[in-house]
């Protein structure tokens, strides 16, 4: 039989083919914008020109020094340039990232050092006790890159960050990826029970994923975007590799706070930030001397946790746009948005925020996302009250864990990613997370969602911060209980948030004790469900 | 040595890896907005979940007669519904689309549709007769299917495109591609000599296009895209699978004039059109009595031929929004633009206008664009004088020419794409056209281009068209001889014209004859060039 003709040369050359890398972004606004702004600190302001050379310097240096292909540099420094230059300059010599999370021990620290076989670690010195710490502990260590920026801590290392970029050749040939299926990035999971799991991505995922947020956010060129979600989660959710797409501006600073966010929003006319909902905490309660209602609107991209309705609304009020985005690690951060729709703009504004509130639907670049049964692997029905599995699959989904074939397996069973985090399926197709696995309260035999208690008790007026578990319970396995943090000078006693919530729920589901605190959180701003486990008050 | 753990247990699965295709966009605007607009034609409206209903029945009813994997499937339609939704649905059942251009004539339609080996015909009626003198030349003519519309020419096959839409099955299984390699269209140049080329695209790089159309236009979610550009013409330049990605509206005409542009702005408030500059001698040429004034912008990408800057005044003027993108076949269409900068807002409207009639900078997706020397294949010194050739490469340029060895490895001959289009880059890095290599007017030893001269003669206003080719000359070798179409009423003489060209450029690039006459083009709304040197007047 005949060969197909479509067969029959018609095949890859370097004409036409060229695997996909977030570096060409960088390439082509350097090329096309070399003197637009692309990453200002402070007094410090980069163009496109000098962030590139500066990139350049940092693979070339690098690679002097032995570094190239599958070799791992880690990285910890708060939002600052050499920060986003990282997420250009490693790769740019074949090697991968291994942003760590700035909040971590000196214990975790060194495991994760440890394990990805880190050769380099650039550290700003502001965490220099617990670089150490962790070092001592290395038998082999890696080669240490100080960064001396504002903060004064102990130089760990021989070179300094900006000494290293000047031995580098600004004319660098970058090793780009010949198979875009190489490793750009490996991210260590903030897990909160065991070790972290190294979730390791390429550059195809990176690539699609940074079009995908301008697509799915209707970006358009020349962002103003601020730096309040830590570019060491999730690699700052692709952004970085977003923003040299279509040219944004990178507004930087070491440490986020209310006041830093609205002085930001005056200097530098900032258009877009992500973050938790602890940043959205931060706005809503900022002073009302540095607060103020914004004269145009700011695009705010919100995950993590799924947002209380009163708290998204409390950010529309002051003039911030919001967007719900979710995702995971292993899936390049935001993969799936609560896409809006205009029909819904005449809804009230409890529904609204209500509507929001939920995860939605796909990225476009997502292959699929569905809500599974996990034994069945069938789609639950799409009723908004039958619990599943929510699973992703397609090119924003991780490699898989690095030297952990294990876990990589049980991600990946069934041909899904599993993501550990239930649902339902609302009739219009969109998804609602319901709780972690490990999260939901079983009550007499009935499930209760531990966020559907949250979002009443976010919903009264004196409740800052709320996080509900299951305490053990003679009668009825479990019930829930709930931690609380209250607004300054707020007075609510735990018999006035029961009662709230029983007049809100049913009974069943409300929080039998409220035990007043302040709630323990990850790096990443999750609040840590295990250790309220280990607070639980004796009934 | 041990392997690196970056290739351990890393691999491809069904969970992280799936093939690009535009086809999941179509999947994802009707799963998230099913009673969404997606389709508007006269009287009648498509919504997304019917879009994908009557593409999935067009694949299935392929299907069942025998239509998969790398066959081809021609359709010769204008742009309606059913010539979109062949974008989604040929594919769907993996083949390969192959539209044709239905200007073109009996022969060279026979030519391509035995040349493609298109074992179907979905044809509209209004081409019945070009169609049946085609078929009648060919062996083995291909299964017609007839579109029969508003037009009431002869039935060719054996069923209407509605009833075999009926034949399929809705909840047919789309055949998605296993390489994003595959093939996904065939589109045949509109070659000015010799027989048509069929340029072969593949998945990723519609899929890549698609997302590149987005970014690079700021098209945010929901545009209103008329159909003014043929779909036959390089699939659209992609765009109906870029209005699938963002749930865009395609509103649909069987064909253009400059009073029905401005009907479907008023009456479906228009965001976004594509044309060549003829379709924007329409829009300024409209009647009085139908041309207003927009009350709101409507974005106009334009292509084909740099657009002399005098028309691109007139089109801001009435309230379009332009942007000038470059391309060809071979590259999907639009993979150059003209990256506007807002630095260039306060220039005056004249430099405004010419540094928009430039071709621009590369596509986010497109690899490289150089202007080279085609013999060293070394990049021209940005001086915006010296003339080379453009080049691409990427992910946005052609498998290859289909049944083409050797006009194939003559097009990518040293790694690139040659495109036969001659340019300079200015000092910013934007590429200016000048000519095409064989459209050089080579006076006395100079180098003139014809460019340059039409732009003159467009900004006379009397002038409505101008083309420009080399006339033999004993003394100078070429000089120029310009064709022109004046304006209805308009008086200017060979002499006027003549004398204006002096007055603005050097007098060896003046043309020195002026001929009055209609201006042959290409079914592409391309100025014929070999015609008019058929045309030469006798000096």
């Amino acid at each position: 039989m005949a060969i197909n003709p479509y067969h029959s040369h018609l095949g890859k050359n370097a004409a036409n083919h060229t695997a996909l890398s977030p570096l060409s972004f960088l390439d082509r606004a350097a090329d096309v914008y070399p003197t637009h702004s692309s990453v200002i600190y402070g007094e410090k302001q980069f163009l496109w020109q000098q962030t590139r050379e500066r990139c350049t310097r940092l693979g070339s240096a690098l690679s002097k020094i032995g570094i190239g292909k599958n070799h791992t540099v880690a990285i910890m420094a708060p939002n600052i340039p050499p920060m986003y230059e990282a997420h250009f300059g490693v790769p740019s010599c074949g090697a991968v990232l291994n942003s760590i999370n700035t909040r971590l021990d000196a214990v975790t620290v060194a495991f994760i050092l440890e394990h990805s076989e880190a050769r380099v670690l650039i550290a700003d010195t502001e965490y220099s006790a617990t670089v150490a710490a962790a070092l001592a502990t290395l038998n082999n260590p890696p080669i240490v890159i100080d960064i001396e920026d504002t903060s004064h801590g102990d130089r760990l290392g021989t070179i300094e960050y900006e000494e290293f970029l000047q031995t580098g050749d600004p004319d660098f040939q970058w090793i780009t990826p010949e198979d875009e299926w190489d490793a750009i990035s490996l991210n260590y999971t903030s897990g909160t029970t065991g070790n972290p799991k190294g979730v390791v991505y390429h550059h195809r995922g990176a690539y699609l994923n940074a079009l995908s947020n301008i697509t799915g956010w209707e970006m358009a060129n020349h962002p103003r975007y601020l730096w309040t979600l830590p570019m060491f989660h999730c690699n700052g959710w692709c952004f970085p590799w977003s923003l040299a797409a279509i040219a944004g501006v990178s507004v930087c600073s070491r440490g986020v706070t209310g006041a830093g966010i609205f002085d930001a929003i005056k200097h530098h006319r900032v258009t877009h930030l992500c973050g938790a909902p602890i940043v959205l905490g931060m706005i809503i309660n900022t002073d009302a001397a540095q607060q103020f209602t914004l004269d145009y609107p700011v695009k705010v991209m919100t995950a993590a946790a799924p947002p209380p309705a009163p708290i998204l609304q409390s950010m529309e009020d002051l003039g911030f746009h919001m967007t719900h985005v979710y995702g995971l690690t292993e899936t390049y951060g935001p993969a799936v948005m609560c896409a809006w729709k205009t029909e819904w703009d005449t809804q009230g504004a409890e529904d609204r925020a209500q509507l929001k509130s939920r995860q939605g639907v796909r990225y476009q670049v997502l292959e699929s996302l569905a809500v599974l049964d996990p034994v069945t692997m069938q789609a639950v029905p799409r009723d908004g009250t039958t619990v599943g599995e929510i699973m992703f699959s397609g090119n924003i989904v991780m490699k898989g864990y690095f030297k952990n074939p294990e876990e990589t397996d049980r991600a990946f069973e069934g041909g899904w990613f599993h993501s550990g985090d239930l649902a339902v399926m609302d009739p219009d197709g969109y998804l609602r997370i319901t709780d972690r696995s490990k999260d939901v309260i079983i009550s007499g035999g009935e499930n209760i969602s531990s966020i559907e208690i949250e979002s009443t008790l976010y919903a009264h007026p004196d409740v800052l911060e709320a996080a509900v578990v299951a305490m053990p319970d003679e009668k009825w396995g479990e019930t829930p209980c709930a931690f609380v943090t209250l607004k300054e000078q707020a007075q609510a006693s735990e018999k006035d948030l029961i009662t709230w919530c029983r007049d809100k729920m049913a009974h069943f589901k409300c929080p039998s004790r409220v035990v007043f605190t302040e709630l323990p959180k990850t790096s990443t701003g999750k609040v840590q469900k295990f250790r309220l486990r280990e607070q639980l008050p004796n009934k």
